[in-house]
């Protein structure tokens, strides 16, 4: 009766009303009616923009949440490591674009073993010569030819060659047996979380500008470039102006995070997409008289941004601290009632995508009653 | 062919010579030799200086290390979370003792249904009165008695009553139907990494101190308390001298880490255990001139503390940063040969607990060979 079940200990409250206060703590939340009007918001963005959908894996790992955006008209999804590309595409999920290149032997045989595997659509980036030569030598006699852009370095300084290197690589890809040039991807990682809406747009411009510049040299070579992928949550709204991109990349907007909520509030009077996901944890020590001590710390939370943000349960003004890997500190005002032993409050995430990852079960509420519970199917897969 | 495996990626690799240097990556490696050796010599301090051992799986979370503990001689095992306890019980492992008071319905009633599955010890702190009326409901007609321990705040202002406090809830656990008083928890965990040993030891003696005094009030009270457990890896050799603590929750010492490098290389040659854990990560891009692009990034590392340390595989002198969830920064010295797109480095991680919490696989080499791989059982169990 008490064996370790390999599904959360709260599924045994889904249904039950008020069990949204009651939860097994630490628990990942995502507002269910939240995520889907985010979903729509963006998928409704992108019609009204003219670009299209890859909406990025690594945010959420999850095939539910995936199909949602797929359904909602995205025609693909992204991932940025090999491990959310294999669980997305045995998944059935349409479009799966990987936007990390495949270097070591270990990687391209896991990748070559994918792209002849049943799929609906899959591709990936290159950076440099060699990848391109050891993929069509994995490829070379595979039953189609792999789907291949070449990543240009948007000036983050990360993956991609230089726009200079390009279109040799460009070229390169078109002759390699096994591949098929599919078009570039420029991801502007740098430009995301810039505070200052004026300042993120002309960023974004000039680099389209850039770009422009290359896929104009690329057709001349006789290497059109069908899709131009990239951009961002940070982005959303600038990437189509600059009329370069074809589809977006975008991630973090299902769910948002204190990060997001302070970079897209800029040039705004509200947040363009809802907080969805928050981590539910109770009150264990009221010994103290300063602050409260609450059961989720450094190994519930990303770590490497703003402190997360207490919201649904806790009174309003309320702060929380880290206190170790699995202990939190909550102050609340002094005019406020001290929550009792056993409350459970929840916070909003420092930093989404990080913080999902520490965790391997979405609990997903509709208003008061936990109704779901979703896999982080991709959690820790690389 | 290419359907995701419940298992490593790496698990094709097995027994074959020169495999560490071609894993998957992220991986994160256990040297197992200089487990063993770590294991080993923390037993051998144990015995010798008289204290008894219930090692922390917080750490390693992972029944094969707890396995090699007790063989070792260890009585037993701390959790700080439930999951862990009942993972490390349903495997049989005895002397499975809870760091963390539960609180909440949902975790009694998780706690109570473990205490009456079949164990092999079980015990769990508590720091306030609620508690133990409610776990004695829970258990009042069970067939044994739970052992609860009183937890006292030793300092740091966490979990823990206060020494004042402590005998009349150790009296309250002695009436309560269904539990058993077992003795007293001190975790002084703001000890741990105080960079000076001789403050380290002087705040370790001082808070022995105040022990002393509280065991004295219990004993006069009829309630001697066996066991008196604490301590850690950063005052490993500074507790037993104290002639109060009866075991030690030691935990990070069996892998090490930047931090506890650090922390325990004052008033020592050398330190006292060996680095035995690491996260191997290859090169992935080699188009930068000042660095070269790695794949292990926010989501492969703890980012509470230092960076990573490169180690094996890298040029003498490296320096390792995060660049995003997925990527990190290598800096060769300049004199240095660059490693070439795909090689395989380790890096010494900041602080071993989190990071083992971001991975679902213990690569266990010896030498240049992966021998095994051991799942990270508890990653993730709350």
């Amino acid at each position: 009766m008490s064996e370790p079940q390999p599904t959360s200990p709260n599924a045994i409250f889904i249904g039950r009303p008020g069990s949204r206060s009651r939860l097994d703590t630490p628990a990942l939340v995502v507002d269910r009616p939240a995520l889907d009007r985010n979903i729509a918001a963006m998928a409704a963005h992108a019609r009204a923009t003219g670009v299209a959908l890859r909406p990025h894996v690594k945010t959420h790992k999850s095939v539910a949440i995936a199909q949602r955006q797929v359904a909602a008209g995205a025609h693909g999804v992204s991932c940025v490591t090999l491990g959310e590309a294999e669980i997305m595409v045995h998944a059935g999920i349409p479009g799966v674009h990987l936007t990390s290149p495949p270097v070591t032997a270990a990687k391209l045989a896991r990748l070559a073993a994918l792209a002849r595997a049943p799929h609906h659509g899959l591709s990936v980036v290159v950076d440099h010569a060699d990848t391109v030569v050891a993929l069509s030598a994995m490829l070379r006699d595979a039953p189609a030819p792999l789907a291949v852009l070449v990543d240009i370095d948007a000036g983050q300084g990360r993956t991609g060659c230089s726009v200079e290197a390009a279109p040799a690589l460009a070229r390169a890809v078109r002759a390699a047996p096994g591949l098929s040039f599919a078009g570039i991807q420029a991801y502007a990682g740098h430009l995301q979380h810039i505070p200052v809406r004026a300042d993120r747009r002309d960023r974004s411009l000039r680099l389209a500008d850039r770009l422009r510049g290359l896929l104009r040299q690329l057709a001349a070579d006789d290497l059109p470039a069908p899709v131009v992928t990239g951009g961002g949550t940070g982005t959303f709204d600038l990437d189509p102006e600059a009329r370069v991109f074809t589809e977006l990349q975008v991630g973090s907007y299902v769910f948002m995070d204190v990060e997001y909520l302070r970079a897209l509030a800029d040039g705004r009077n509200a947040p363009p997409f809802e907080t969805a996901l928050f981590v539910a944890t109770a009150v264990i020590g009221v010994n103290q008289p300063a602050y409260l001590v609450t059961d989720a710390g450094l190994k519930s939370f990303a770590t490497d941004g703003p402190k997360p943000e207490p919201a649904r349960g806790a009174p309003p003004g309320s702060r929380y601290e880290f206190f170790g890997d699995e202990h939190g500190k909550l102050f609340v005002p002094a005019d406020a009632v001290r929550p009792p032993l056993g409350t459970v409050i929840e916070c909003v995430t420092p930093h989404c995508d990080p913080t999902v990852n520490l965790h391997d079960w979405y609990h997903v509420v509709d208003g008061d009653t936990l109704v779901e519970i979703w896999p982080v199917d991709a959690r820790g897969k690389r």
